[in-house]
């Protein structure tokens, strides 16, 4: 944990923060903090700064923060279609680690049904595991998920409003064009959406639907990933290329 | 599974390959051959090619194997300081999978000792996520993996004879130099060492040793990353800006 994260509601009108829970233990156990320390801390959604430990005692530590500006929200967003939940589990806390703003769960024919059912898509399950994320890259910006069991009306009529003014990419193997080339002529405050498809691939219709709704296909290394090895590189190129 | 990889031993002269364990499990009941299908296979730091199914039933599958040549050998080599057993649990068949030729795991002083005492060490544990990585990735070079509990020596004496000829980088959060920057004037075959330090960072003894024996610092993007995930955006990044 390289930063303490906390709720806006948590935060006393005097910038006074008690935890009591696994932040606190944390402090306790691995941080070793006393009266006096000071520690890293940032506000879901809001902005990082500096706290000072006032109490440190029996599994319970209030802090006094003082905060500065959020860090510089993620500019990419992330189309996925659903993995299966094992791959899933092991993607939440990296998504928000490397840095999303929001994370479209989708449909599509290679996704088998029965991942919907996981426990994984809900949000007591995985906001923690975001969180867990942001306070290893010490972000604050709590990814927007949403589940979309229709691939179509999300492509053609959602995406508009759920992300807006991006340029789109989406990754297929085999693909000649890199990440890098393909947002060479990016504007330098661009916002990427990032399609990625299941393990088996888009089919011919899904990608038909995002090749006219404005995607650029794009390719890495010829190597077939897992999905979730597949969602850390690609969001590391469109980061890279975005020079973030 | 997108490639059944087998060891040279398996191998009858008549090109003959009976399977009896899990491979031959997920082509009976994923895969679903019969006789007459055709899958791909890959023999062990050899030959990739397709073989023709020619009994299927009870559990054991037999095969007649034409293999062509060898995929490229991965142009990247893995210094990496050992993670936490959990971390190191989930990269084998990562690293495997984005392709690494040799993987040496070293001490460094924010290494915990008790690290060294895991049995992921093991090839008999190592070398099945390894070959899962392969298989996924349809790859047939196994990494080869060395346990280094001395850096000193590693970095002075040891580094010239097991990753000779390589373009030497380490990662050092907050160094402005790009990955692509770092290798913009290397050859076109040229091979790569690549440095990941502890969680913690290298230390400053560790970082001047490592700059003495010709490694360029490199960074990424301002996050800081968990072990695993960083390993795998700088391999990506290695693996792109070598056009691999």
């Amino acid at each position: 944990m390289n930063l303490v994260l906390f709720r806006p509601a948590e935060l006393g009108h005097d910038g006074e923060l008690t935890l009591a829970d696994d932040r606190a233990r944390h402090l306790l156990d691995v941080l070793r903090v006393v009266p006096g320390s000071e520690v890293r801390v940032g506000q879901l959604d809001g902005g990082v700064g500096t706290a000072t430990v006032l109490a440190a005692e029996a599994g319970r530590v209030t802090l006094r923060c003082r905060l500065g500006d959020p860090p510089p929200r993620p500019r990419v967003d992330l189309l996925l279609a659903l993995p299966r939940p094992k791959v899933l589990r092991r993607l939440w806390a990296q998504l928000a680690a490397l840095g999303v703003g929001r994370v479209m769960l989708t449909n599509a024919e290679r996704v088998e049904r029965n991942y919907f059912d996981t426990h994984l898509l809900t949000p007591a399950v995985y906001e923690p595991l975001l969180i867990e994320g942001l306070q290893q890259a010490r972000d604050t910006w709590l990814p927007r998920v949403s589940v979309h069991r229709q691939f179509r009306p999300l492509i053609e009529d959602e995406l508009a409003t759920l992300a807006p003014g991006t340029v789109r990419l989406v990754a297929e193997p085999g693909t000649p064009v890199k990440v890098s080339a393909a947002l060479g002529g990016a504007a330098a405050d661009a916002r990427v959406l990032l399609a990625i498809g299941p393990e088996g691939g888009w089919n011919t219709f899904e990608l038909a639907r995002l090749d006219a709704h404005g995607f650029t296909r794009i390719g890495m290394q010829a190597r077939t990933l897992r999905s979730d090895t597949a969602c850390v590189a690609l969001l590391t190129l469109v980061h890279d290329a975005l020079g973030a």
